[in-house]
């Protein structure tokens, strides 16, 4: 039975669960931020994924990178698997604005999570459901 | 005709090039840093890619971490599209030490580069390649 670690389980909500990820909204209303988690235990690295795993993970991203971008109108996407932190391998996709509190810089480590008010973020993740439902 | 946003020319050197990308060390000795950029003009973001081009580039991204890891033996490999500073798309694969500059924090924006003297550029290109073509 695949296991989330606790950090995504404090810091984001279930959004939506795809063929290989979990999508889950990162609870912090300072940038548009999906965390995509393969529900594959024990794997740290991208490439210790199998092959067909890999490709699966790379059309998810596409998908939920594509409604990102049209739902928020974005700047630019950025997707990234670091880890440094949390090992369990998770792979972010964040809508970038060129106002946004990070920018041009990346997010990760920048000042602290400015959590939504509850129906914000259910707004939100009704919004990007029925986004990414029209564009499957 | 490919052209090479000129950023990439001044900050880093031709390793090899796969079937989809570029593969590019950036000159600096800080971090063990590949960047692959898929010979595709005019394109900013993955899900711009086709299918096949997507599944392609996180194929050699996956052969790249997984060679650069094991050459390096680094404690995590990180990979990211960010592209808020180049537009070109590119993608980076970095090797991540406890020990570098910027961990557990993102690499981009941290302190300045500071350049391979060539005969060390030439021994690592040398030695990666090796290792690339013997995974591969």
């Amino acid at each position: 039975m695949f296991e989330l670690a606790p950090e995504f389980i404090r810091d984001s909500v279930l959004v939506t669960k795809l063929k290989l990820c979990q999508v889950r909204l990162q609870n912090d209303q300072r940038f548009p931020w999906l965390v995509l988690i393969p529900e594959v235990n024990e794997v740290t690295e991208v490439h210790q994924l199998s092959q067909q795993q890999q490709n699966q993970l790379i059309q998810e991203s596409c998908l939920v990178s594509s409604t990102l971008k049209a739902l928020t109108q974005s700047t630019k996407i950025n997707v990234a698997n670091l880890g440094n932190v949390v090992a369990q391998l998770h792979w972010h996709v964040v809508a970038r604005f060129e106002d946004d509190e990070a920018w041009p810089g990346p997010i990760w480590g920048v000042g602290s999570a400015v959590p939504y008010p509850d129906q914000k973020r259910a707004e939100f993740i009704d919004s990007f459901v029925k986004a990414l439902n029209s564009a499957q």
